[in-house]
């Protein structure tokens, strides 16, 4: 039997770390990799692969629409997906505090079980840490993710081209807001909920019909301005951004409006900006709005060679603004 | 130019997270895939792969023979190398405490880039999250590496025969003393360091000179009796160590002897247990001692099937006892 916290012993290598191991993550994340328990796993992938790594350290650890965990799971399928790539195998890698309550612990590993069969990826290494009461915040959770490449040449954020179209898969910024308003205690007129999801059979589907995709990207940290930044740079193209059509749940705009922020600048963790020839436009818009994930899909706006570099937003009133990449801190721990 | 510590806002996302990454990781780890900047990084690698992933939280930051730097990157490049795989590539994710002094997260990274390039590792992807301060102990790593396999079958756990040989690759306990003096600020009759190193080319030398070598494993959290358990349930085998054959650097057994610890179950960051038929055993030794890491291997016992699952030690008057695996911790945030 587990005593109900985690004592610092279990990160010890020894007895209690195996009895975590084998009663909380094995009886979870089972599958026939896992089960040897070597340091290592070793995967059947053909390559070229696509990798990526992330570490979640959200507070607080759950909230409406997902927890840390279904964060830790998507949040790695996502990026991984992104390049074009089907997300197949990631590592999972815990730091624990002294003195967690196994049954939270449960909590999160349950729904990463879920997160990551419905993803369709296997959890097929770990580690685990256990730190004294006061050296970590309850639970920062590491996950690292392989792929097999999809698509050649892969989506990338150098790839877009003026004359692209941008669209973006759904409603900006439900996840940040939810989280700062969990956190605060913060009820608008109706409820709202964080957008994590995993959007790698989403990605397939559209890979599929729409090789051409250049540019694959999830606004996650910094929200979808910070991330048209980047691609923007490093591509070396203006994204010009038409306001009023992107996507916005209208209680997270009136939240936002209420709180004084912008939701172009909040955090997303289950959405995807696509780049593409305008010609594909269409298709691409079919396909996302058949999806669970894209329903709200629209297009909003078109790459040009005008002011490389630069974001550049259309208000409704035709006025232009530079929608600069975020400057500060808007919320810690948002992932 | 960066202030002198770190700011919350570096974690953001934002601005401050590029400066960072360009400023930082890219000068120490920069390679042709990580200079992309995507998500994910696309990697060359033909099947099947080994992965492994940990995190490394240990304190202090820097110690006699490494710091958390070298730490995160060789033990990583361990766990994958001991499944018979050369490592290629690393995924990098730290967990930064707003306020770090910037010189000593420089100091880790300049120790990651040069333990990485030892190694021939690349650093291919990254994260980078900044917590408020109190809510992580100054820096904890995850890094999750991946080789291309050597041989086949791979050398694993539950791979150990009735007849093999048990060797060594060096002397036990130096990693676990040295973290518990340096912390405690004692000092013994002469310097000891860490043996923290990178063996995956040991490993790729004795994997081509031994491909029947049944098992590779590093003996970290948890010692040497720890691992030995460990395969010994695997394979369902007894494990016979002979004491007195141990390799023990003579001021580790004196400073565990005056502090009451068993070196068998102290952290080793690069040495490994190979196990392995008999016949082989001078051909291994030989490779060892001839590597730069392996100069005092030695063969400690024999793998029977008296008491499966069990570690057995014969003191030098011929006596034996049951060699246990670590039961409580002996040290936390040893790695």
């Amino acid at each position: 039997m587990h005593p109900p916290r985690l004592l610092l012993d279990t990160g010890s290598g020894g007895k209690a770390s195996h009895r975590l191991i084998k009663d909380f993550f094995l009886k979870h994340f089972a599958n026939e990799i896992l089960n040897r328990l070597d340091d290592a796993a070793i995967l059947k992938i053909s390559g070229p692969i696509a990798m990526s790594t992330d570490s979640y350290t959200v507070t607080p650890l759950f909230f409406p629409g997902g927890d840390i965990g279904t964060l830790a799971i998507n949040g790695t399928v996502n990026d991984v997906a992104m390049l074009g790539a089907r997300p197949l195998f990631l590592s999972c890698a815990f730091i624990l505090e002294e003195g967690l309550e196994m049954e939270v612990l449960e909590r999160i590993v349950r729904s990463m079980a879920q997160a990551a069969a419905k993803a369709q990826v296997r959890i097929v290494t770990g580690d685990t840490k256990v730190v004294p009461k006061g050296a970590v915040d309850q639970v920062f959770i590491n996950t690292t993710g392989i792929g097999e490449i999809l698509a050649q040449p892969c989506p990338q954020g150098h790839r877009a081209r003026p004359g692209d179209a941008v669209l973006v898969s759904g409603t900006m910024g439900d996840h940040g807001l939810t989280i700062l308003a969990t956190r605060e205690g913060l009820s608008f007129e109706a409820p709202i909920a964080s957008d994590c999801a995993g959007l790698g059979h989403l990605i397939a589907k559209l890979l599929k019909a729409v090789p051409e995709i250049h540019v694959l990207r999830d606004p996650t940290r910094g929200g979808l301005a910070t991330t048209l930044n980047e691609i923007a740079g490093q591509s070396g193209v203006q994204c010009l951004v038409r306001e009023e059509t992107v996507p916005i749940n209208p209680v997270v705009a009136a939240g936002c409006s209420f709180l004084g922020l912008d939701p172009l600048y909040l955090a997303n963790e289950g959405k995807l900006v696509c780049i593409l020839p305008e010609e594909h436009t269409d298709q691409a818009l079919r396909i996302m709005r058949e999806d669970e994930y894209g329903q709200n899909a629209a297009r909003i706006g078109t790459i040009s060679n005008d002011h490389p570099g630069r974001v550049v937003l259309q208000t409704p009133l035709g006025g232009h603004r530079l929608l600069d990449m975020l400057e500060g801190a808007q919320l810690p721990r948002i992932c």
